[in-house]
């Protein structure tokens, strides 16, 4: 039985929560967050006790800590965390700053405790399929990954503005799939954007669409696309092309029923957002971290996939500034 | 270059005369209408003469006849031009009598003479695959055999009160289908119907919905269904199951194109009705007979297969008005 | 906090226990099983104790049972359940005699409690909107139901053996979706079956492939077909033609992966079985279950559906004996 | 009777010779071809006389000309025509030097013919509907277009070698498509390429994987994606992604079957290649251009907007080989 401390209990700390009540072999022996209410309802319907973020690390009764905190706050706890040998999930972004994510994979690669990055979007069945059948050959070498991903609605302003940007905080998702899928790592990168759903947005300094090319060294490219808007519902593509054959995975709709009227043939919408959507991909990539934390499967996607993807946002940000391809580090 | 008289110049005249204007290796030299405008008109567009039926007949410069009158003229054209020693083209229903259709069937059999029923739909590219495919063994043995078939309106009620009923002139077409398909004679059937669309056409005596099934003396089912209205375009599907799996032909759609909006992902309606979805088809019969007038084909589907769907019909409409199976003859 | 009685432990009581344990308002506090093994575990798993089922049935503690059972000892359960007051869900068949359900159906009544058959697939997120839709008018007139269900492989002839039937076992619940999707009463019904899938099943006198038509008084027709072998996995497919126009239910698959080669756009397989394909529909109808027990929601599908759906299986049976149609009881 | 000359007799010009001579109010009245033998066998099949290409060009009873001949006999076959007062017909591209087509222009335009580029993606069913639903407001505004085209295989070395490149022979057409569904103009152009599908095509200069990213002065994207590889036949699709939805169009597969067995569900592949998939557009825009050569309608698209695609072509050229972006003229 992995006993785990859960550090916010946010949306997503609540997801992970959830997630890990359902398991057998794990349980959340204690909760923190900044709002003492959030933290009591928490430990009540986990069975858990509400403690302070340090009494969580430093406890004996404490195997592993899943951070759901606000991005600022990880830096520290992560050092922390590494230190007391705890095994860490951490959301991602790991950090804002490339520096403070080096930082930290140097303490936690001297500790050598399991870190996974929450990149839960790698066990979304779709996508985990897609990249298995990649592996088994079935369309020959990748050429061409092309990824669409595109909110039903803009966040707050407020969210917006201490976002990091479109880049580091949505398109970063596709970043590290852009990695998992290609098999290769990405060497140039130019992004695009503007904004054309929120005047605001653009005001605050971001864009709300965006599109990026990424080159290999072997010639193997990849186009991203991201918009804040999409009347359809929350719509998450990837389609990669090979030398023997493409392969796509299409969006989740809300039913299976189709309406065919004298205006046509019918579908549902999308599946309205992340939390629907991914919904499974939370408890697969919580599943994930438990085998990982009790050492029986590999720590993947690492602290090291979090750093790259950063990179990458970063770098987005740079090219969009300066209207130039930008060289990502080897 | 096979020399053809065409013998009725309406709608589907037309089409044929068309088709055959295209080809490198037949030509229309003559036609003839009950309406002389008609006929000079298609003569002027052809570039053919217009003849009286007889003289077109008897004429030795023609190798075969189209025969697309009005259905009460068939039983003494198809005679005539059987004795004459021409290659016969007749559209569906070559009869409303079933022993008429086997008066013809001997002299034809007794003339020699290739003999093509006008079921196009068994030259639809899907269709014509999806036998292929059963043939090519994809899903093994054939069990259950399901058509629906639905116009997009009505027709006029004066076309219903002397078009022999929905079984002799619409559902036809799909008891040759499920023969074609199933690849094993009928052996008893059983219809149901009702006059839900307009009850002008129950006043009529004739039914606007129905459904059949049949089965084989082996145990295999098939189910039809017709409708004399669809809101969204002239549904033309066919779904067969076999032991290894299952092969359909879904609707041909106006466009490719599908919005997504909030309201969902939506596709054109199905093409409108038969000129447009059996466009192709209508152009391979007449391919398949030139070829069968030449010797260079079999003569499929035959007039045998015309007189089978005919039988079929007749039973279709007993069985509705007994409310009881009806046996097939062997 | 509701407090349940779970009546068998097998595999649909294991689903039932674990739906109930993730409910935050209804928890199982007794458990019973004719397998002591069984018992415990699952006793176990819900923090729940092992009792004799005299002990739950008449327990001040258990407010309602739910019946999980093999279906010969339903009979029994259900009447000493409802003269203890108990709120009762019963899986479905309710009973393989008519007379049993009618005996039932008294006893429930007069006792006045809370009834639901199992008939989970109602609560299916594609076809509970499928039937809003067409309450809210999405396609006029209801004209014509199709109903297709075929399981992806054939159960053990054991099973078949006592299972009634698979008018009673499989197409039963295609009965009650007819009758929920239809809107109207059926009066007559035919039914045709084979047994092509395996030579066994026919031996032990059921059939293995069978497709019923069944019409209302005012005209109204339902196709269903059923097979016990589906090479492509779980097939579960509804189709509803209006006046204004059509609404169709497709199956779920594994994926929304699809692979594109020179073979052609090859999607996932339809999801296996019922434990994957109704998994959400299980926790919606034990959810339904709870509500009505509290009172708060009508108990719906009840007692009477379970008994009309009997009915149509018992009648299906008789038709396919005699080879014609069967009028339905008013 | 609109008299047409049909200059070159290769593969396009007899599909436009064949598409003319199924009309009723044009016909091809004389033909001409380097090669005689191409010439004589076009002129009998087509009821034409085979001239030479300047008594074509002079000849009082011909109203236009279709040129079909190779890219560098356009320029001095245009001017000629226009110069003779002939509407001109023209397959892109219009020639290989933008300086060409800028004199070509401005001869035309002085001598007031009408004059159409055979850009005939813009008259495809698919992608005419999705523009003319843009333009009635389906979606809003338009934000990000993804253009995606591949052929099945690579043309042969020799022909690559004498195409002027890939973006200049393949992706031109859409260049041309981006115009059409973006309605503003493109400023700027950011261009990728490699040679993946075979190294022989990156020897001689090409890429044959390409992507290109388009902004406009508003900041509307569009994304072009170029294989000159797909395993699965003719890739050409569409998607425009707009403040209020989004529409797409799909590739047209040979036929509607589905296939559907343990592996899945399986469609045919794409129609294979442009002269399948472009059928009936090759047929509407000659219909457009006999419409423009009578004046009854605009030409449209007319040499401007191949002047603007060969612009386009050039920058992604330059861009391709400098590795920054390049501004494109206003």
């Amino acid at each position: 039985m992995l006993k785990i401390g859960l550090l916010g209990c946010g949306r997503i700390g609540q997801v992970h929560g959830r997630t890990i009540k359902r398991m057998e072999d794990a349980r959340v022996v204690a909760v923190a967050d900044a709002m003492e209410a959030s933290a009591t309802a928490m430990a009540a319907e986990l069975g858990a006790e509400v403690r302070a973020v340090d009494a969580i690390l430093q406890a004996s009764d404490v195997d592993a800590v899943v951070i759901a905190t606000p991005t600022d706050t990880h830096f520290d706890l992560i050092q922390s965390a590494a230190q007391a040998g705890k095994a860490i999930f951490c959301e991602k972004p790991i950090d804002m700053s490339v520096e403070n994510i080096r930082v930290c994979l140097a303490v936690v690669e001297a500790a050598g405790v399991p870190f996974l990055t929450g990149f839960n979007r790698r066990f979304d069945t779709n996508f985990a399929s897609l990249r298995a059948r990649i592996a088994s050959g079935a369309i020959g070498g990748v050429e061409l990954v092309t990824i669409t991903s595109r909110d039903p609605s803009p966040p707050p302003l407020s969210y917006i503005q201490r976002s990091g940007g479109l880049f580091r905080d949505m398109m970063i998702h596709d970043f590290d799939m852009a990695r998992f899928l290609m098999g290769e790592e990405f060497v140039r990168l130019h992004a695009f954007g503007s904004s054309l759903v929120d005047p605001a947005i653009g005001q605050a300094g971001d864009v709300d669409t965006a599109a990026v090319i990424l080159t290999t060294s072997s010639g193997r490219i990849c186009q991203i696309s991201n918009s804040r808007r999409a009347a359809y519902g929350y719509d998450q593509r990837i389609e990669v092309h090979g030398s023997d054959g493409m392969l796509r995975a299409e969006n989740q709709l809300e039913t299976t029923v189709e309406l065919a009227t004298a205006q046509g043939f019918s579908r549902s919408p999308a599946q309205h957002f992340f939390l629907e959507r991914y919904e499974a991909a939370y408890a697969a990539v919580m599943r994930a971290f438990v085998e990982a934390a009790n050492g029986t499967a590999p720590a993947v996607p690492g602290i090291h996939d979090g750093l790259q993807a950063q990179i990458m946002a970063d770098a987005a940000a740079r090219s969009l500034e300066t209207g130039v391809p930008v060289d990502l580090p080897g």
